[in-house]
C-alpha cells in the first residue's frame, strides 16, 4: 500500500521538496539549489538524489512512496515533457521519462502555476472543492485551472495563461509576452506601481503615496488608511481583475477562485476590490462564487506537485 | 456489441432526431414537434416513444443500442438533471433517471451549445481535435468548450457562455443577462445590426446599407463588395469578437476555433475579420490556432448528443 508521496518545486534558485502522506500531512520539507549551469543538466540527478537519501535516511520502503510530482517553471505537456524552461536554462527536456530512469519511481509533472493551483485546491484556500481557478499576484499575473480535480493544461500549455488577457488599450509599453495591454500590465504587484505613479502624474492631488517609494504594498496600506488617491488607484485594480475574472468565469466557470502572491498579502481588501467588479460583469449564474485569499504560501507548489501523483 | 446510437436535439419548436452507428454515420434523421404546453411535460415521453417506435420499425435488437444522448436549451450538469429550460417552459426535470425509465436505454444529457461544439469536435469543422472551442453566432453568441474531448460545463452550467464575456463599456442598453457590454451585443447577428445602424447615424458616409435592410447578412455582402463603411463595421465586429478569443484561449486553450451559425455563413470573410485581431492579442503559444467554419449546420446538436453516449 502507498504510504508517502514526495512533491518537488522547482524555481531558478532553489528547488523546494516536500515528503507528505497520501492523505496531505507535510512531513518534512527542505531545500536544495538550483544548479542552472551546463544549461541546468544537474537540475533533475540533483532531485533524483535528494529524494532517494531522503527514502534512505528515513528508511521508507520503496514500494510505500506512490511517486514524485514535480512542478517546473515552463510549458509541460500530458506525457511529462517540458518544452523548455527559460529560468533553468532548460531547452526540451523529457522530464517524466528521465526522473523515472533515475528513480524508479512513478513521475508527474506540471508547470509550476498551474500545480501550485492544484496545491491551494487540495489543502488551501480552494479545499472542499474541485474546480478552482487560481491567480497569483506577484511581479507577473499567473493562473491555474482546475476542472474537476485536473488541470487545464491547453493544448499548447497556455491554460490558465490568465496573466495575458487583454484588457486594455490604455499602456504605453508592451508586455514581456510582447503584445499590449495584458492584464499582468496592470493588475501584477508591478502592475499596481505602474497605475499608482500614472495616477500621481496625473494631477497634483495629495496622498501619502508621495512621500515615500510607491509599491502594490505602500498602496494598500495607504487604501486601509483612506487615502483617496490610493482608493481610486484600487478601483482601476479591481475593475481591470474583476472583469477579466468575470470573462474566465464565462469559460472555466469555477467554484472558487483563490488569489495569492505577494499583493494578496494585504488581504481581504484585494478581495473587496476584485468582488465588485467581478460581481457586476459575471454571468448571472456565476455572480456568487466564492473567493478566497491563498494559504500555503510557497508551500503551495509541493503540495500540488503531491496531489498531481494521487 | 453496440451498433447504434440516437442523437437528440430538443428545440423550442421542434426536436431533431438522428439515428447513428457508433461509428458516426446518420442513417436516418427526423423531426418531431416539441409540445410546450403543461410546462413540457410531454416533451420526454414523445422522444422515447419516437425512440422505441424507431427501434421497432428498425428491427433492431436493443441489446445493440449504446443509449440516447439528449441536448436541451438549459443549463444540465453531469447527473443529467436540467434546472430549466425556458423555451421548453420546463422547470427542474432529471431528464437522464426519466428518461431511463421510460425507455430502459442508457441516456446522457448536455446542453445543446456544448452538444453543437461536441458534434463539431466529432465529425464538423473541428473533427481529428479533442480540443474545441464552438462559437455560434446567432440571434445571440453561443459557445461550447471542449477538452480533452470533454465537455466543459462549470460548476453553475455557465462553461463556455463566451457570448457573455464582457468586452465593452460603449453600449447603451443591457443585454438580455441583465449586464452590459456582453459580447452577444456586438458580434451576433443582431449585435452586427446594431454595430451596423450606429455606425450610419454617425455621419453621412455614404454606404450601400443606405439603400435597404441592414442585417448581418447585408454587411457581410457589402463588405466582400467593397463597401467601406460595411468594412468599418466588420472590423468593429472582428476586433470584439477576435479578442474575446485570444482571451478565451488564455483560459482554454484550444486547437481549433469552430465558427457557427447565421452570421458564419458570409464564410471566410468572417474568420479573417476575426483573425486578424485574434492573433494581435492571442498569448504567443496560441497565435496558430486553426479557425474552421461549422460544417454540420442544424445537424450539430444530433452528432453532438450521439457523441455524448459514446
Amino acid at each position: 500500500m502507498k504510504k508517502y508521496v514526495f512533491g518537488i518545486d522547482v524555481g531558478g534558485t532553489t528547488v523546494k521538496c516536500g515528503l507528505f502522506t497520501v492523505k496531505g500531512e507535510l512531513l518534512e520539507k527542505w531545500e536544495i539549489p538550483t544548479r542552472t549551469e551546463n544549461n541546468g543538466a544537474a537540475i533533475l540527478p540533483d532531485v533524483a538524489e535528494t529524494v532517494l537519501k531522503k527514502i534512505s535516511e528515513k528508511n521508507l520502503d520503496k514500494e510505500e512512496v506512490a511517486g514524485i510530482g514535480i512542478g517546473v517553471p515552463g510549458p509541460v505537456n500530458d506525457q511529462g515533457e517540458v518544452a523548455g524552461a527559460v529560468n533553468l536554462h532548460w531547452g526540451y527536456v523529457n522530464l517524466a521519462d528521465d526522473m523515472e530512469k533515475m528513480t524508479g519511481l512513478a513521475i508527474k509533472a506540471g508547470n509550476d502555476a498551474n500545480v501550485a493551483a492544484l496545491g491551494e485546491m487540495w489543502k488551501g484556500g480552494g479545499a472542499g472543492s474541485d474546480s478552482v481557478v487560481m491567480v497569483t499576484l506577484g511581479t507577473g499575473v499567473g493562473g491555474g485551472i482546475i476542472n474537476n480535480g485536473k488541470i487545464v493544461t491547453g493544448v499548447h500549455g497556455a491554460g490558465g495563461e490568465i496573466g495575458h488577457i487583454h484588457v486594455t488599450d490604455d499602456v504605453e509599453r508592451n508586455c514581456n509576452c510582447g503584445n499590449r495591454g495584458c492584464l499582468e500590465q496592470v493588475a501584477s504587484a508591478t502592475g499596481i506601481t505602474y497605475l499608482a505613479n500614472r495616477r500621481l502624474q496625473k494631477d497634483d492631488m495629495p496622498s501619502v503615496l508621495r512621500n515615500g517609494q510607491v509599491s502594490a504594498k505602500t498602496v494598500f496600506d495607504a487604501v486601509k488608511a483612506g487615502d483617496a488617491l490610493a482608493m481610486e488607484v484600487a478601483e482601476e485594480f479591481g475593475k481591470y481583475l474583476g472583469t477579466a475574472l468575470a470573462n474566465v468565469a464565462c469559460v472555466a466557470d469555477p467554484e472558487v477562485f483563490v488569489i495569492g502572491g505577494g499583493v494578496s498579502k494585504a488581504g481581504q481588501v484585494v478581495i473587496d476590490y476584485i468582488k465588485k467588479y467581478y460581481t457586476a460583469n459575471a454571468f448571472m449564474t456565476c455572480k456568487q462564487v466564492r473567493f478566497a485569499l491563498a494559504e500555503l504560501g510557497n508551500d503551495a507548489g509541493i503540495y500540488g506537485a503531491a496531489k498531481m501523483v494521487l
